[in-house]
C-alpha cells in the first residue's frame, strides 16, 4: 500500500464525503481523541462521518463526543487511526473491514501498512498526526477539537512524563489550551481518577512486592482471588505494571498477573540500560527496550525463578 | 519594600559580585530548580554565589548541582528564591538573613515584599521567573541551566498535570528539552520514584478509605503506627493527600494524618465547585480553593464526625 504524506492524506479525505473512522480495540485516549478530533474537523467540512470501535468505551471518555451525532451514516470509505495493524480493530471488525480499510492514519513503529498509510513513527501520538492533517485541511481547530487532540497528546505521553514527549508535544498542547482545550477536566480525569475497586487492588498488589539483587529487581504479584475481591478487573489495570520500576533502585519492574486459565502474565519494566526485550525474548515473549512482556504455564514460583534466574545475568 | 521587574532585577544582580542565594525549608524541585539555575548563569557572568537551604536537600536533587562550586564564599548580597515570607527561609536563617535579604525572586500570590521583590504572582514555577531573568541577562542556557528550569517547572505543576499549567510553561518546556535539559531522567527521579516504605505507607493509607454521602467524600487515616510499621516518614508524604480525590465520584477528599503529639492534621483536597478553604475556615483552618488545612485536638472519631457534618452541608 503507498505510503503517503500530511497533503495527500488531506487531499484523499477532500474527494469523499462520508466516512467510517474506525479506533483500535481496548481504545484509549489517543485513538478515541485523534477519531473525534478527525470527525469534528470533517463535519467542519461538510462531511459526514461516524466513529466505532469494536469494544465498549469508557464513560470518562464522553466528552470527546460531546454535542456530535455519531449515528449510523451510508459511508464512502473506512479510516482507521492510531492502528498499527487490522488485528488491532478487533476479530469481528478486522473480518468485517479490515481488508477494505481505506486510510489509515498512524504513528507506531510497527505499521502493517494495510491500507493508504500516513504513518509518521516520530510523533509521540496519533494526535499529532491528525493536527497536521486539520492544518493542512485549513480547519478551524475548535475549543472541541483542540480538547480532542489534547486528549491524545496528553495520554500518549503520560501527561509529558514519558520519554517519547518532544518539545513538538509540547508546543501543541500550548497551542491547544489557547485554543480552549478543557485541559483542567482532561487532566483529573485521565490522571487524577482511579476507581476506589482499583486503589484496592493497588494495594493488595503492592503488599506483594519483593525485591531482589540489593533491591534492584522489584516482583509484584496479581492473583484472580485479588481481582474478586477487590472488585476491580483486569481492564482498569492498564497502569498497574509501572509500579514496581516506581520504587528508588529498582533497575527491573516485574509484574506477574494470574489470568483467569491459571497462565500467568509478566509485564516488564526497566531502566536504561536494562533491555526489557531482551530479557522477555529469552521466554519467548518481546516488546520494546524499557517495557516487554512474556508469558508463562507453570506455577508461580517456577515464573519467578525463571525470570530471577535471566535478570540477574542482565544485571551483571 | 520595591516591586521591581526583570529589567531592573537583572541590572540588579549585574551590580553586585558574590551573593548568597538561599531556597525555603523543604525544598522541593521549584525553589531548588530556580536557586541552581540562577548560580549557574551568574557563574557564566564571571559572579561567585553560594545556595543555601536550612533543611538537608533530598539526594534525588543532585543533577541540579552537578560540577558545581558550591562551597562557602564571601558575598555582597542575600537573594531569596521561590521564598514567598523570610519565615519561609527557617527559624536560624530567618533570624541570621531574614532582615537582610536584598532580592527575592518569587511567584506566590501570598508574598509578604520582604525585599527588593521581583513578584510575578501568574507564573506557574519560580522557574518561569528565573528563566525570563536569564533571558533578560542574556546569558547563554547551557544544558545544565535547562535541567534545572525544567525540573522547577515540571515539579510545581504535577509534570503539567495541575491546573496553574499555562500555555507559556509547555512552551518554556519544549525550548528546555531543545536546550539539552535531561528531561527523561528528571522526570523519572520527580515522578516515578517512590520508596518501597513509601509504597507500603500509601497501602496501608488506601486499606482505610472510607466512602460517605454516595462516594462523593471519602477519608483516608495516617496512623503513627503505619509510619512505624512502613519505615516512611512525613518528610515523604507530600503528595500522599492527592489519593482520596482520585477516587472516581469524590468531590470532597480528606486525608487525616496522626502527629506525634496525638493531635491530627487534615488536609483536604476538592473538585470544583467545592470549595476547601470555606470547609476548613469553619474549623480555624485555611488555604486555596480546592486545597485546605486544618488542625484537630481530639479523638479520631471527633475530627471524622466535624468535618463530615460540615461536608455534608456544603455538598447539599
Amino acid at each position: 500500500m503507498n505510503r503517503i504524506d500530511v497533503k495527500e492524506c488531506a487531499s484523499l479525505l477532500k474527494e469523499f464525503d462520508g466516512f467510517l473512522i474506525l479506533s483500535h480495540r481496548n481504545p484509549d485516549g489517543d485513538t478515541l481523541g485523534s477519531a473525534f478530533a478527525l470527525k469534528r474537523a470533517l463535519a467542519l467540512m461538510g462531511k459526514k462521518s461516524m466513529v466505532r470501535c469494536i469494544d465498549d468505551i469508557h464513560p470518562k471518555f464522553s466528552y470527546l463526543w460531546k454535542d456530535v451525532d455519531n449515528t449510523d451514516i451510508n459511508f464512502d470509505k473506512i479510516i482507521a487511526v492510531d492502528v498499527a495493524d487490522k488485528k488491532l480493530l478487533g476479530e469481528e471488525y478486522e473480518r468485517l473491514y479490515g481488508d477494505n480499510v481505506f486510510l489509515c492514519i498512524d504513528h507506531h513503529l510497527s505499521n502493517r501498512a494495510y491500507a493508504e498509510n500516513l504513518l509518521l513513527e516520530d510523533r509521540a501520538a496519533a494526535a499529532v498526526v491528525i493536527y497536521e492533517v486539520i492544518c493542512q485541511l485549513g480547519v478551524e481547530i475548535t475549543p472541541e477539537i483542540a480538547s480532542c487532540v489534547y486528549t491524545g497528546l496528553a495520554t500518549d505521553t503520560g501527561c509529558f512524563m514519558f520519554s517519547n514527549t518532544t518539545p513538538t508535544v509540547h508546543r501543541i498542547a500550548a497551542e491547544m489550551m489557547e485554543k480552549g482545550a478543557d485541559y483542567t477536566l482532561i487532566n483529573r480525569l485521565m490522571f487524577e481518577t482511579k476507581t476506589l475497586s482499583y486503589m484496592k487492588l493497588e494495594q493488595m498488589a503492592v503488599s506483594t512486592i519483593e525485591s531482589h539483587f540489593d533491591g534492584k529487581c522489584a516482583i509484584m504479584t496479581i492473583t484472580q482471588d485479588m481481582f474478586c475481591e477487590s472488585g476491580s478487573s483486569s481492564s482498569e489495570c492498564d497502569g498497574i505494571a509501572g509500579i514496581p520500576r516506581k520504587i528508588e533502585g529498582v533497575l527491573v519492574g516485574v509484574t506477574i498477573r494470574e489470568r483467569h486459565d491459571g497462565s500467568y502474565k509478566v509485564s516488564l519494566r526497566t531502566v536504561e540500560p536494562i533491555d526489557a526485550s531482551k530479557i522477555c525474548g529469552k521466554v519467548g515473549g518481546g516488546g520494546h527496550n524499557r517495557a516487554a512482556g512474556c508469558e508463562f504455564n507453570c506455577s508461580l514460583e517456577e515464573v519467578k525463578q525463571t525470570l530471577l534466574k535471566i535478570i540477574e545475568a542482565e544485571l551483571k
